[in-house]
């Protein structure tokens, strides 16, 4: 890798979870129209098939004329070939299939437990960082034997159990969690400025936003916009948007993935401080939005089946094979992600500021060190530095202890193979204080019959 | 007060709700008996006539020809002078009155919240702790004042947070909380050594037990009788006396402190370390035993109605004026309490081992600095020192830190006079996870205004 | 105060020490150019006519066609009316006179420590810190009191005590310290992207850098341009220029602040780390280059004797009345000094990053929390949030602690007013390694004689 | 093992160092007046013939009459196997011969550095643990391996580094040291008692402390006897027996270990606080006691030549021989060393109170965590636990993280065989800031040499 006239040219990427479809095309496409930066990326795969089709489609666009920045796709079949030499590794798994994620979303549904996600807090989001573990800490024993001096970036949820075990496994990596959820928050408090305060054509980037807390249970205590104070008038756009009181009609609903910000409002009217993740996910960390199948209509948001997943996939897979022919053309547009903006800062091409899950070092205080929480962090040469941001208001707090800790016993359960301590985590996550401690246990042994072949214990 | 020929004379104790019936009457008992140590005591009670009564009964117990050691009692009804110039502060007092505690205790039962004692955590621990803070704050503050030097004894529950107070006002004060739980269950590996092993006369001082945990949530993970390991063979006298199975007849609940330790044992076939409180206070820091006004009966434990204790006291007020003048004669026997023995060891009369409340300097690992947690200390010569007792399982730990969470914030909401934290709190606590929101908020408001006449906010 | 339209009008700004030469009038100058703030500026100081020369002088500037942003200056004689209602506060004071300052720097040298500085480290810094700390409490007490919510920054010597002693009094104070000699470093290193790599123009605020350590003892570990590591490259740049092997000249001496790098260069050469402050500082920590009086002439700097400081304040002080008058003109130019650019940010209009001296919260590891430390920040709205920095080599931790460890001895001293401790802290600076106890002890009061009537015992 | 009767059968010992002369021959001694435990005790050492010995003699001394603990000794030479089943491990080895230890002591000797005994501080110290620490590494490797559940006592200076080795590589060890250089002490304050308050036969154990700090510079801020405050009176002793004004005559060195307290009394007079090691050790940890060859005769103790040792391990050879024949006879008499006592407590036979060197895990305040600190322990049933001991006055701690700074750089300097770090802790040690850093390096230089073939690097 060569860096000369502000470019970085001969820059290797690493893939893991390359044939992925969505994530994996949005990230050859902010590549693409990337000038300062080009190289290679190696694909790797459980799915060889998508892994191959990817590279196609990647040559693809490297060979169309509007492409900035050309890259070499290839489709490695073997993890430790694919990462060697990496100077960066993306990762961007699903941990087991369909199936085990349908185990993780509506088998707590018989008990009475409904998730709109399931991948982060809830029965759901602890099996899926069961089956999440072992595979990270492959993932980390390769890093660390192949590229420990690799930027490694990950996408896969749950985010903080995820880097946390890379940083178990390998202290020394150089690792950080992104998540796309804080934008869309940005994104609200852009509306605020435009509406509220009669500003034009406000970019989600402009907004100043001072982020902490854990992946998907996010806060933000500090917005600005051209030194204009947003928090401070979030209040009068609240009462402005704010129709909980009103009846939702079924058009209000027209997809999985609604979001009208309801949890957010009412969780800024409970504790006077920005929530900034999506409502899907917001929820799942309380027990008051999710209460039965409908209590999600209230507050504006839908449960996503996993059989849409399903169908959604072969979608996929049918549009990745003509991409792939060229039997349709592809569309090459930034996709709002931060990764290469992040690799290109990394490289010493230019500054940025974005938040990140990484270990707690003093970033946020109130929480334990080492506990992976989301602030912002300076990118530069070669540096991911968060930024000290503070603490929760002590309510809020209260409640993100309440799953760290119960994702740090997950992290050890999962790490030994120790069941029984797995079952504990589930007794204290919030979604399940409902159960009694027979009923907690009938659905664990559950969940684990379900998921089994891809569980430590 | 003088130190010779290895007693002390003209030793200074202020007893703070010196007017108590019981606690102050055994505090006496053990003073008369104990022979090293010999000094004047004020008893200081909001009751005045309660004090100048015990004062009659304390003075009755100095001129017995049986009592061994002389003591000079007085009814001292300013606070600030019966602390100054004191060796030793006992601080014994009732939160309100039997009017709040029934709400503490009673009030929760019409939202299905059933608590045994009420007076540590649940709902009812927690508005006990929210009365108990301001007036611990102006104790506090007289100690400051009056007798920074003084050795402070609490007998106050709740415990954890009594303590907690007094060392957040006064950071260099000398107190401890002490609390006979523990005693009991050293009573139970007694009898563990006796059956199983065969010992004959054990007696509770000399079963050596390792304690950790937070008051009245305690645990032991090490006990042994003359080097002989009593935890390994503690399954063998579950195995013998556990009788969940069986129904338990109407006999079986003889009183309304009855414990068949039923709830310990379940405790210890969970998490293989055994707990070191009474069961009626162990269940009420998980939610698994008291589900609904029954099930206490199928653990063998029963719930303390409030009604009793205002019965009782009515025959202990009668009982006190006999005692005054004297037309009933007062036995004097050591209570089994250990107060005497640790401001004999203060004394430098005699180094003993004991189970302590004190802010956590590092005795307990996995629980945050400064939090008020139980381990044995070394009580010598001015000096009582906890052991490093380590730490406990992780699947207890985490029951645990939502305990000491949930007090963190109410000692804040209570300091500061918080009402919206100290709401906040409670929707943390276990046994409140079964209600919604705003089933939390009416019962906080009806306990709020219940007592409110003692609330900081 | 109003922000809109990227502007901040009503702006109040207060400085204390507002009568100082230099510092004042480059602030007043760094004002005057920055377009998107006005307002206005109370002047404090305890020589009053300065106070009031510096109004007119301000005034003037106000006054004068070129400038961009008009601000109203006052001289204020009352520290408590001065403070209230600012939103910024500068501070800049000369903690005794130059009596004092003679005695810091000179009274060692007859006990054979030399000092190029003597206002940080050495037997200098420690008395200049006992005076200082006793200023700071009262400064603090008036923060607190008066403007708890400006921002507060600082530039006097000792940085690290002087910003502990404010958030010892104040623990909520949002204050920082700023010092300039970091950027002499980034300008070094902008002659390394120059002379090494051929890049032209290059300005030191373009030269990225992870910056570390303790005021004056400050160290950058990732230094590059455009991308290009500049540390890698740094040896040949030493290679270059370090002729410390050849005879310095009368002429490397042409002023008491000549700094040629050496130092700079050994402490490279010894640690595999760039120290990024002036060499003349440096050197105070550390007992290698200043063992004699003629040591420092080696390593290419000079000691500033305090009579040049007398001898220039008096041209100083004439200068200012010329300009209070009019006589002669000011010449308005951006300083190089960055208060400016950070009011600017604090108030929302600039995001920026620099380099802070502020307690540790994380930002440095392997310095204890709360001390003081050196680190870059970012600024933002109502925000200045130090970066995770990471941890210096251990061979150089080893050297800072040395002197963290000092500094909060001297700190409890000043504090607590113990003249023991203070000794005590004296014994263990580098520079006294040479004086057995007995020397030491003479030297501490000597010192102690000469500035007694400002110390705190 | 057994446990029965208050009694321990079938207990096994190792011994690493089992040829040891003195140390081994005191705990064999030791062993056969404790009636409560018996077994067999595996001797291992390097010098086969040694062990071979020493086996001979335990076992004569099991064969005595009046032996009241028969104990099997075998010399097992391989380490793995003397280690494999023990249910304790002793550690008393030489690290390196005589030719290593006069090269710690006298080659500084050339320098100006004086040491009297020089295995803990000062150069020698340092270069004694970076010969210690790769055989600890090899010894906690075995124990991990072979016997993960063995109680390890160790006794090889220097302490705090043998331990540190010990618990970085198997962190679960269950390690303690030994040091009786606080008995001295408390003897010393047997006599405070007897001269001062007219006690009489007062026996050291007897005396209450409380002890903090670091092995060999340990001190005291709690004695007692009969609740009698020793260190009110201290004062008045010392003004007895401070003789330091005078000069002492050439009889009050009839040793090479003699002690006269000078340096404590000095100490104390300092810090008011009393020092708790002998003046030989505690001379060592500050620059003013060893200024010069003579200046250990001004404070009454002498410097140890290494010859001496060399002559005295001849004649302890000589005498091994004779006990081992039975030529001269052996006395069993208690040695004054406390290893068997805890080895009993350990085992459930008697608590117990004692000084022991363990991991920082809250018993000292004011030094970090894991650091290696000496404070009293109680030993139980297979438990060593640290009394929480609080902080030193802040003068002395200040002292003592000057070492203990030093020992975790040598530390991690012998751990990663890093010779650059090993030179920068030297430079930091209090006895070689009298060298220039030329002269630090030279004196590096030589001890390496002397001394490579048992150096990591």
């Amino acid at each position: 890798m060569t860096i000369a006239n502000n470019k970085a040219t001969g820059v290797k990427i690493c893939y893991i979870g390359g044939g992925s479809r969505g994530w994996a095309w949005n990230f050859m496409s902010d590549l693409a129209v990337q000038e300062a930066i080009s190289g290679t990326v190696a694909l790797y795969d459980i799915d060889k098939e998508a892994a191959e089709i990817n590279m196609k489609i990647g040559n693809r666009i490297s060979a169309m004329p509007e492409t900035k920045s050309k890259w070499n796709y290839e489709a490695v079949h073997e993890i430790s070939k694919a990462i060697t030499g990496a100077d960066f590794i993306i990762i961007s798994i699903l941990p087991g299939d369909f199936k085990e994620m349908a185990s993780d979303v509506h088998t707590p549904e018989k008990y009475g437990i409904y998730q709109s996600v399931g991948d982060t807090a809830g029965p759901g989001g602890l099996f899926r960082a069961l089956r999440t573990i072992p595979m990270y800490v492959e993932i980390a024993e390769n890093i660390k034997k192949h590229a420990p001096d690799a930027w490694v970036i990950n996408y896969t949820n749950p985010m903080a159990l995820s880097i946390a075990t890379l940083y178990e496994i390998f202290p020394e990596i150089k690792a950080f969690g992104c998540c796309h959820e804080v934008f869309g928050t940005q994104r609200l408090f852009a509306k605020v400025a435009e509406e509220i305060h009669g500003f034009e054509n406000v970019k989600r980037e402009d907004i100043k936003i001072n982020v902490l807390g854990i992946n998907h249970f996010t806060w933000i205590n500090q917005a600005s916009y051209n030194g204009v104070d947003l928090l401070a008038s979030y209040d009068n756009y609240i009462a402005k948007h704010d129709v909980t009181s009103r009846k939702l009609t079924e058009q209000n609903f027209d997809s999985f993935f609604v979001d009208h910000n309801f949890v957010k409002f009412d969780l800024y009217k409970r504790f006077g401080i920005a929530a900034a993740a999506g409502d899907r996910h917001l929820s799942e960390f309380v027990s008051w939005y999710l209460t039965d199948k409908d209590s999600c209509k209230k507050w504006g948001f839908a449960l996503t089946p996993v059989e849409w997943r399903i169908k959604n996939r072969e979608e996929l897979i049918k549009k990745s094979r003509l991409y792939a022919t060229g039997e349709i053309p592809i569309d090459i547009n930034p996709s709002g992600e931060e990764g290469v903006l992040q690799i290109t800062a990394l490289l010493g091409l230019g500054d940025f500021i974005s938040n990140v899950n990484m270990p707690n070092k003093g970033q946020m205080s109130g929480i334990d060190e080492d506990v992976i929480v989301e602030t912002n962090a300076v990118f530069s040469k070669n540096k991911a530095q968060p930024i000290i941001a503070g603490k929760l208001p002590d309510a809020v707090n209260i409640l993100t202890l309440r799953h760290t800790n119960v994702q740090q016993l997950v992290l050890k359960a999962g790490l030994k193979g120790d069941k029984d301590l797995a079952f504990w985590a589930l007794t204290q996550d919030p979604l399940c204080s409902k159960l009694s401690l027979d009923e907690a246990r009938t659905l664990f042994n559950e969940m684990y019959e379900n998921t089994k072949s891809y569980l430590p214990f």
